[in-house]
């Protein structure tokens, strides 16, 4: 799990540059004989396109992946899977002062700094590109779970676009996939609209909050220490780009709450623990209860705005800098489907793991 | 980096019950000759040792560090260190309905799903007691920082407890030390001193956030893409037991905030870039930009609480349950040496990886 | 599985030098519900002890072993498990000029280039001693295998004591208990006898081959490319001190074969596949065929001998060094255990690995 | 280092079956910087290529790496290097009766029993074509040493083919590219060349010994104990398909020396310690002793020959089986490129891992 790999059993390791001639996810140690192909995988793929409203960049990218390999006639073998997008909107342009100048708020200092060298063309490596790569292996991870955990069904959705949050009382499951911001609150959505519409116009951007919630879990999945399901799906979303908080359940709030309020009493029900609340977010003690699995992060506003910046060179001189050209107003949008992909790795990574180390389960409560 | 193992380089495996023997950390990957011995360890275990204040639980405990390899001639040799602790309060008690009954709010009932069995007491491998361990481990990546990067510092405060957060108009470093609760705000210990001794008085519990800053961490560690500085570091605070939330820099602020306001604008210094503001938390695309690393979490109220709560038990049966005996009103206030000690082993673990794949810093600017 | 730990699933972390404090094995991710207890470790420890006849090391260690975390009740938790070994020979003695002189043949010479530092007492990390580490962690291992597949049996056995080999006419599996060279050929028990009285009566020491047999291993485990099975055992086999070569079934002989004589013929038995003869050493591509799992390792001679040696000291002077003291002349002898408790791990792991990936094995020929 | 993943921080991941579209390598953790292009990796590729002599299958592939990131302007960034060949020889054919039967000494069974699906096209994923991919590896890694540590050296050539071992008499290290055996003995080449005519139109094949030496590797690269570098070299060698049985220096020779006879002495020469001889194959401990390293792996006769065997089909049903079409009589000539890959690979990675946790060298002698 070192640079960039992710997942103890069920492994991705991402590549690729945004204007390189392609990029993908090496993934292995995926269960054998899964039906897939790259229709399958291109359902969550186009979920996460540019251009599909114009809230969204309009930068143009088929984002078509193929399978190089680990499958044979329709079905995984269990070998390695890779999937590879290539760039098809990779030709050169003008880059003007990027080549030289740091964008404030962008990685471009950092690596750098690291690295002693500058992809300046789009960010290289710290694109947002590169989700691309894991929402395919998303794609990959949901079809191992519909054949291992059918009931496991994994949603994301936005709750708040800056300044304005989803009202709960209004939740519907069915309006996350009817509007452009994936809000299951329908109100929202059209204040949203206004809002984004008037923050693209002014060239500026905002952040946003996204939640994933994983219904039917089953109970046991996890381990001690740093193992822990909430550990691994903390690191998961901490690192898709330009995520700055992470919140299991009651997440940062449990700081105000007392023992009495934050404790999600139990009884039993006619298959199994049933819960009061779900304050843990269906965790405790890094292994899953059974309850809805509920992560929530923030994705900080993009920092490619219309308005003038002060900046360095290479050379170390003050100077200022303006990012123009094709931006997402809110690039919050597009990380719903990446994190529901990095949600779907980490259940079936954790699905595998507990099979390996424990088999069945084993502790059946009324058993 | 599975089930008790973290770290890439320097890689700490704990290990260890609350009840049993003893428990500890075997710390693979340790530079030589670093000059450490027990005392300098047992220096940041006493910071996190129970009962040394009516904030914290009665329970006694020497915590007393033992060395017990990897070490020679009061140095490090490059070999595994072994940290040992022997549980001195491990006494057989009347665990009573503890035995049967899930106590809401613990892992309790989700290692039984797990794992089938249970070591109730005290919670087995999911106490508290196992932070323990990471401190010592903390101790000794934090001598190896001094002797590898002196300038680093790392610093572990409390800013929120419960209702109450502190005003950061009059944070004061020298304060932290001098007040049980490890905050920067002098008045906010006054105001929280008095909440939390009615808390206790009622047997109830409060949640609190920690904030752990590391000052003088040289830019350039991390590392794309699951590798990176901020998921390693979430990854770390997530693993403590009773983390609900993790925040980097602006954290689930940066939510509400346009890219004007968010992104940190650049300027040239006498020894390198300086930033306008810290909003990024000292790390972008994952790599350290060389400001302060500022990390926050959020720490649960402890579910040990006097009041009377609906559970069931292993066979299944509704029932009532109250947790007696001696526990921690305010958790969190034990939690700020164990976050410094995540940080300090991250921090170290990456400047090793660094150094292993790159070497010598190789971007600098204006050279 | 860096420096010192080794395994996927099943993973042994050791610890410990000849004569510090204690030694062990921090063993992560073994299955919970297992019944283990000391007597059943200390089983295999005493296999290694030294001192067990006149042909190994007279140095008197207890080696016995205490089981400090993981287990409640008799049984495994499924949280990691702490072997510990507490050194009871530790005593300061006179090392002479080994503090300044390198010897020939050992570590002392790299471990000092590498890491700086000399542990001078009996060889520090690089002595012999932390294989008892392993063959505790073993034990524990074969507990695990006993339950989850009791078909499995592990044995090793002597097959060359320096210019003598056994002769495969005699093979006897009872005879292995029944010398102090865990030879299957009782002639050869015989002849070594005289042969290592000689050799140890001259100070002299002698190199040996170990084969370990694991029977009804199921098919099925290992995996392409870097994870098979046999790459994991001559890794397993390789990392344990002295140990120069390691050959799965036919070995190096195999160079010498044509096709025809060494793909073993497939035929169809009552359960399953049956081979006409087992050149491959029971895998096949990195998996196992269900035959026997057949692998051998060369032991060289000590270096510890009575004869005067030329060398060099720290300060870089031409001298001379006689290795005094207790020594093995033939350390083979006592790598015998060693060798099963590696391939009791490896299978162990495999075992989990599979489970992990695949669940049930899916290819039933004949179904 | 699990399932199709090697190395420490200089991680080669290979994918591909040898009938898809294309397999390659994912490589992370490359350090930055390094001059590197499609020529300079195509370069060890040719010499792997099939069809360059008629010694070798006459399966027509051009072997054209592509690479796809990782890289800008010439140089390697830091971020993952995707090498990808694309499988130009794919075309659908008749397979016959494999699809049915399993090849005795094949692949085909143990991955039917493993994964309960079959790629019969040439093998799949455990088709030695597998090995152009480390071979691609193997070229960014020397890369990367020619600019870390230039004075390294890597040459592998061929000892033994079948009945016939070189004369260590004619060694000539000029020799080794002059001949299609890759032998430094140009007698032996002359005799093998009629031999293994002889042995190709006779449609049966042969086993072989491939050496492989570095030379100029600094002293104290390695760890222990399960982080070896012999460790990590055995476990390169076994990797590679056909290989049975690996040695290091003295291998399974060890086992018939003295202790006088296998400790190589040592002297102060004027730039460190000077050995008399190289039994240990440069490596002590676990760690390099400055003298060349010496590796040897038995590369088993390939299985596809042209007389009948006995064997099974899916259904189980015993039947006779003969592999027709192309094949390598001595795939041990093909073997010695990737031999000097996976040392390439492992030789960094080790001084990768050195820098990382040790910095400097520390332990000068004499100084």
């Amino acid at each position: 799990m070192s640079l960039n790999t992710f997942g103890h059993l069920f492994r991705v390791t991402t590549w690729g540059e945004s204007h390189g001639p392609a990029l993908g996810a090496t993934v292995d140690g995926c269960p054998p004989n899964v039906a897939i192909d790259e229709g399958a995988i291109q359902h969550w793929l186009d979920k996460r396109k540019p251009g599909t409203s114009k809230y969204t960049t309009q930068r143009r990218e088929a984002d078509a992946v193929k399978i190089l390999s680990g499958t044979f006639e329709g079905n995984t073998t269990g070998t390695p899977v890779q999937l590879m997008i290539e760039n098809t909107d990779q030709r050169s342009k003008d880059y003007g002062d990027i080549i030289e100048k740091f964008r404030p708020g962008h990685a471009d200092i950092t690596y750098y700094q690291k690295y002693g060298n500058r992809d300046y063309r789009g960010g290289g490596r710290s694109s947002a590109r590169e989700t691309a790569a894991r929402v395919a292996a998303g794609g990959l991870a949901r079809a191992v779970l519909a054949k291992l955990a059918p009931q496991v069904e994994i949603t994301g959705y936005m709750t708040r676009m800056g300044a304005h949050e989803i009202d709960r009382a209004n939740f519907d499951w069915d309006q996350i996939e009817q509007n452009p911001f994936w809000t299951p609150d329908a109100k929202a959505s059209e204040t949203w609209a206004d809002y984004l519409d008037c923050l693209r116009k002014s060239g500026s951007s905002v952040g946003a909050i996204i939640e994933v919630t994983a219904r039917g879990v089953p109970a046991g999945l996890g381990a001690p220490i740093y193992g822990k399901l909430d550990t691994d799906l903390a690191a998961a979303m901490m690192s898709i780009n330009a995520v700055k908080g992470v919140e299991i359940g009651e997440g940062m709030s449990a700081a105000m709450l007392t023992g009495e309020l934050n404790a999600d009493e139990i009884s039993m029900g006619n298959d199994g623990p049933r819960y009061s609340s779900n304050h843990s977010g269906g965790i405790l003690g890094g292994i899953s209860t059974g309850q809805d699995i509920v992560i929530r992060f923030a994705v900080k506003p993009t920092s490619s705005i219309l308005t003038t910046r002060q900046t360095i060179t290479k050379s170390g001189e003050n100077t200022e800098i303006i990012t123009k050209g094709r931006h997402d107003p809110c690039v919050g949008i597009r990380a719903v489907p990446v994190g529901e992909a990095m949600m779907a790795c980490v259940i079936l990574d954790h699905l595998l793991l507990h099979r390996g180390q424990i088999g069945e389960n084993q502790g059946i409560i009324g058993a």
